[in-house]
Order: structure tokens, then sequence, then C-alpha cells
């Protein structure tokens, strides 16, 4: 069965891909255009429930939780409103067939009440979905500025990043590297360990692609290779469409379960109150984030739209 | 924030969860057709490679591996074709909003060339996707009968699961145990170990429903709890859908990468060509099997179809 045997069904499965991939991409496109009056209806109850965003973060899967440190925790319970849209998605209905960008680039916007770590009420980030000339596809980004206070819990690192890629975009060569900004950005990833670092150096996040390049070859040259193995935050695509696909679209459920849990928190209280001293505030975010979550979404491997299961 | 500051948010919320849900309904719907002619493109053109099936289940994602022991790996080295339908969508465009039968239930449909371990050329399980009274939704299925030829890699659970459902169902009574035939498959369940089983017991699957039965009260009716614990494959759901929403549509991936798990295994024996005895045999899916692919298909938590990422 070697290659020279079959090269024809190769190249038939490769352009079946390819119609697979468009259909992918218009399928996408409707279900956002069906669903965005129901997710406008969604942001109008949520405003009116205190800490909705919070309890969801706290429920979450634990993919996230592993992106989120307990200093970032601090900050998500000033988490106002959280925000996804696919930007490249022309609405109304005359338009679902269009060509015009890709469903799969993605903005999400986090609104925060004020809080002790940074003066921005808002911070918002867009990935493009794009195409590499070998054929790489995935998102990528721009790095967000962030106002500290006081404490900056990504250590540097995203100011560090954002000044790399300013200098870069100044010298018209994403490439660039061994200049003191840069030299300094490489030191601080080496000091600072990336794979605990805050969930906030994701604003630095620019493209996965870079992590494929093991030994960058000068000549060749490609828009979206823009940096080499220097991004802040090696997962920031797996981070983005964890939120974009999983906490976006399942937050009520993530907001039931911390309501059961902290319903069934109280019950256990109410049984052990004879050993309690009683009137002691119950810490619901520390009861939350501690217990497990009864039901979680099933993960959705492959070609479908998720099955929403209500499992109670 | 108790429940009874806001009852009236709860309900909307769970209003705008049966929308969602009808919108995902319809969309999978769409999907489904507008793929239709991609899959049966796709099946004649795999009809022409050899092993294509066999490749892919070798190269499919770790999740899967778990659920098939060495035996059954001889036996899916002899399939044929796999197919995958929704067979409650009723095909054609003017149906594709209609509410007849549910998008989520699904037919597998193996085809396996002659082999040593059963007669049957074809073995095909049925889904529905059914909710109970109480609100749970999930895949429920019934027995297929297996005709073994010598050896019986299920150790007799699925034979023993099959006489347990018809006696249940000659009595009108799917929850009635105590008798020989139910003994029997609770002793079966009891010395196999029922989480390393063979895939082949998965046949057996009835639905997950009734492993949320912790003590069953008998007044309590439900159609869909029909027998407690019982299940020869307390995961069948799971396999169902891991099979018809990652093997099946990413399958071109998998044997892809299977094939090139093949050409990097030959340029390893080329390099070793001193060392080795020249003519020895590769074996193919021995090596294949055993190395790492290079690229899997994301997994998508949530809310979308997933992106095809092509990473080469």
């Amino acid at each position: 069965m070697a290659d020279d045997q079959v090269p024809v069904h190769y190249e038939d499965l490769a352009l079946l891909e390819t119609k697979f991939d468009e259909v992918d991409r218009q399928i996408l496109a409707k279900q956002y255009i069906l669903s965005a009056p129901l997710y406008a209806k969604r942001q109008d109850i949520i405003s009116k429930i205190d800490n909705f965003w919070p309890l969801v973060f706290e429920q979450s899967p634990p993919d996230l939780d592993r992106y989120i440190t307990p200093n970032d925790a601090n900050i998500f319970a000033k988490l106002k409103s959280l925000d996804v849209t696919r930007f490249e998605i022309p609405m109304g209905p005359e338009n679902i067939d269009a060509d015009s960008g890709d469903p799969r680039s993605i903005a999400i916007r986090f609104e925060f009440d004020q809080n002790d770590y940074f003066t921005n009420s808002v911070l918002e980030k867009k990935f493009w979905y794009r195409r590499s000339k070998d054929g790489w596809t995935g998102l990528v980004s721009e790095p967000v500025k962030i106002d500290w206070k006081a404490k900056d819990p990504t250590e540097g690192l995203l100011a560090a990043s954002i000044a790399v890629f300013e200098a870069r975009k100044k010298a018209g060569d994403m490439k660039k590297k061994g200049f003191a900004a840069h030299n300094k950005l490489l030191e601080l990833i080496e000091t600072n360990n990336v794979d605990n670092t805050s969930f906030f150096s994701w604003f630095g996040f620019i493209s996965a692609d870079r992590y494929r390049v093991e030994s960058p070859e000068p000549d060749e040259e490609d828009m979206l290779e823009m940096v080499e193995s220097d991004d802040v935050h090696p997962e920031g695509e797996e981070l983005a469409q964890l939120i974009a696909e999983d906490v976006w679209p399942n937050a009520i459920k993530y907001f039931t379960q911390a309501q059961e849990m902290e319903d069934m928190s109280e019950m256990d209280f109410e049984d052990l109150s004879d050993d309690d001293d009683d009137n002691e505030p119950i810490d619901l975010r520390a009861l939350v984030g501690k217990g497990k979550p009864k039901t979680k979404p099933s993960s959705n491997g492959g070609g479908e739209p998720p099955k929403k299961k209500q499992k109670k």
C-alpha cells in the first residue's frame, strides 16, 4: 500500500477535506446567526444576576482552571461581563453563504468592575483564523495592553511582549530579534515558568504557528511566522477556543452547577450545624471552587455541534 | 444570592436553554444534510483503498484505544467498512426544520471481511436520543446478537445481556430481575472486569440512564430506566459518540496520519538498514500502533462544529 499505488485517491481525499471544511464554515456561520438573538437575550438576563460570570469561571472545566492562578481568580471575581463574537461573520440572512472572512475568527471581550490590579474596564482580544503558505491554519492575534496599578500578575511578561511587538512593527520585520526588548522578553520567559504564568499573559499571545518552527530559515518568508518560540502564552490558541467553545456556550450550565454546589454546601452546613459555630459566613467561592461538579458537559471530539446533555 | 431572590431569572435561563437546544438540533440536521453527499463520495473513494478502516482504527485517539483489546484489534484488522447515519433526520431540503425525530440519534454500521471470530458480515447498532421523565437525555439502544465461531472475546457477556433483554421483553417488565439469566449476567459482570471488557460487549449496551439510579424505587415508573447497573458496557454512550463524532468525521485525517507514520517508519528502517537484516517484512500495523501521531485533531469542548486544522 505504498503511496505510488494510490496517489489519485489521496488527491481525491484532500479535495474532499476542503469541501468538508467549507460545509463546516457554512454551518458555523449559520449556527452563529441563528443563535445570536438567544445570546443577546442571555446577556440581558445575566446582567440582572449578581456574580454570574465569576461563578461560571469558578465552576468551569479543569482545562481552564490550570490557566488561572490564585491572583487571577481574585481578578475574575470582578468579572462583570463576557462577550464572544465571531466578528468576520456578516450578520443578516442574505449573507449566510458569503465568503467574506472566516467564521472561526473570534473576539473575546471582558468587562471588569473596579479592581486592585488594573485600571482598564474592558479588555478585548481578537483572534483571526488564518492560513499560512505551508498549509497551517489557526488563530493569530495581537497583544493587548493592560494598565496595571501596583501588582502585575504577569511579572512583566505582557509588557515585554508588547514592547517586542511594537518594536518589530516599527522595524517592519516581525521576525526581528537580538534587540534589547527582545533579549529582555526571552530572559523573562526563561526566569518565569511559562506554564504557570498568569492568565493575563494570554493577552500577549500572538500565534501558535511559530511553535512549529524548530530551526527557522531566514530565507523562508511567511507572514504568519512572525517570531520564534518567544510567545508569552504558548497555549494561547487552546485557551481562546476553550473560552469561545466551552465557557461561552455552556455558561448557563456552569452557573447552574455553581448554584447546585452552593445548595449542597448549605445543606452540609445545616447538617453540621450542631458542631459548628453559628453565624460563620459561608465563603461561597471557596466552596464552589473546591467542590466537584456533579455533571460536566461532554467534550465533543469531532464533527457536530455539541449535544446539550442534561443529567440531573 | 439565594434561589428565592432570582427565581424568575432561573426560569428565563432554563427556557433559553431549550431554545439553544432547538438551534443545535436544527444545525446538526442541516450539517448532516449538507455533508451527506460528501460522506457518500468519501465512502466511494475509501472503498478503493486497502485497509482504510483498519488503519483509521489503529491511528484513532487514545480515548478509543482503551476500549479495544488485542483480541478486538485482530477483528478490526478485518473491518471492511464503517457507516454512521443519523437515521431520524428526514433527508431532503423541504424537511430540514421538520420535528420528526432527533438528529442526535445515530446508527453505527460495521461491515467485516471473513474473520476467525464471528460469522456476521454486518453488525449494526442503533442509538435513539431520548428524554426521560425526570429530564435526563441520552442515547438508548438494544443489544445486537453476534454469532461467534469459537472464541467469544466478550466472555459470554454479550450473550448474557441479550438473554436478559429478551426475557424482560417477553415478561413485559424491563426492570425484572432475580431470574436465572439475570443472575448469570450479574455473575459474569462481577467475574469479568467490565472496564477491560471487549469492544464487542458494547453491542449489548442498552442505556447509561440506569447508572443514575442508585436506589431504585419500584413505584417510580420510567420507560427509559429499564434495568439497574447491569449493563455490560457502562460507557457505551461515550463510545458511540466517540465513533460518531470523532472517528467518523476525522477518518481521512487519521488515515493520513497512519500513512505518515508508515512513511516515517520506512525512513527509520532505511536509516537503520546497516544494522538490520534486510528483507525483513515491515509490520505496518504494529509500527503504526506503537508510534506517536504527529498531530491530533483538536478536541472541541463546546458550541461549534470542529475547525479542521491542518498542521503539516
